[in-house]
């Protein structure tokens, strides 16, 4: 069996942010399995002929089953094919990674995983703030603002995210980040903690807002819809000198 | 003037994890001033004839003063020089790009950032874990062992880094991870949580050694030097089914 699989993070979008790897891998696919996010310009750079399967869900939208893209990636790999499995980002960060890998092992499949340029980071990039501060930032926390149900989880430990001195990024949390502020708020966060709103990082569409947490959440509370996008606050929101 | 800076970050060593735009950034370089950890085959995309200036320091090693590296930024670009700056992994995370960026602004000297590979990232991607398990952990903390004077923190949230439902990786943290250690078994963290020490990350001479934290802390306080190496634990450590 020739079968093999390439997990690739392909970035936030801008896919001059993909690495040398990725575009090697795109070039030399079979098959190119992609989600919304990773899917666009970034697709160009796979062969003619690939086949090119969409699988994505954009927060908020019925997607295929989990299962049933590792068992499209099993599929193709089982009938030696090199399969390209592009997830938007890093596909290790908030990027349902596991539930793949897990298939790929009980199938005996071989694969790798390629890291890719995470949201947060390239949103911190886009912003012009350092994720960390020598002085007064010293810890970078990822959390994700929903669990499979779409829910705020509810297992989320409130006194590690509502520490004033930490850099935060809120992964998909636009629509549960009113529900969130009020139990960070209940913990000790300042209200006036400086907070950044990053949507569509690194994509023509890119928005940028500023605010404090609570008035992003004010504004967030009236918006329908959940695009893609990040939730920055703490030390890294703040104005540089 | 025409002086321009791009603040670069080169991943973890495999040139193969440049984005395409650090390649280009680097072709079109006429000065590139570069850490120890990004020397070596990156700097063979930079053109013939660009000036090559190391300004690096390797945890534990002398180096270059801070304000000289800036020094230096700024006294190229007001030569109308293209400049990149090469920082290891993500410059934002903890690269000490915030002093850089504030002499360039006072400067008033244009400059862009470019995000790079996390070396956090690239260690799970080596290692074959993802950083985030959707059921089990769904917080992602980046922290660094030592600060300015390379002693551990003084301040930092031992409650957040005991938490045995994150997953946690320390930067630069080998030879304080011993007293690290003891500040979070006493907050909590079970002694028999599994741990990951990634040294070299996608370099030729990787290690990656699995262990409890407690093995791992006892391993540590044997050893001298302090090589560029990530510490990870919690539940991304374990294996996977």
């Amino acid at each position: 069996m020739t079968g093999f699989v390439s997990f690739v993070g392909s970035g936030p979008g801008d896919p001059e942010l993909l690495t040398l790897k990725a575009v090697d891998r795109l070039k030399r696919a079979d098959a190119v399995l992609f989600d919304d996010l990773s899917a666009g310009p970034i697709l160009e750079y796979a062969r003619n002929g690939a086949d090119l399967i969409g699988v994505g869900k954009r927060a908020g939208r019925a997607s295929p089953k989990q299962d049933h893209v590792s068992r499209l990636l099993v599929d193709y790999a089982q009938i030696d094919q090199r399969v390209v499995r592009l997830k938007s980002g890093d596909g290790g960060l908030f990027g349902r990674l596991e539930e793949e890998l897990v298939a790929l092992k009980a199938a005996g499949i071989p694969y790798e995983i390629i890291p890719g340029i995470p949201s947060a980071v390239a949103a911190a990039a886009a912003i012009g703030i350092p994720l960390t501060r020598r002085l007064t930032a010293r810890r970078v926390q990822f959390v994700t603002g929903h669990d499979v149900t779409g829910k705020l989880p509810g297992d989320v430990n409130l006194q590690a995210l509502a520490d004033p001195a930490a850099s935060t990024v809120v992964f998909m949390g636009k629509r549960t980040f009113p529900a969130l502020l009020e139990k960070l708020l209940a913990h000790g966060l300042p209200a006036d903690t400086p907070a950044i709103l990053a949507e569509d990082v690194s994509r023509p569409e890119q928005r940028i807002t500023r605010a404090t947490v609570s008035d992003l959440a004010e504004q967030l509370a009236l918006e329908v819809g959940n695009s893609a996008a990040l939730i920055l606050y703490g030390p890294l929101a703040q104005e540089m000198p």
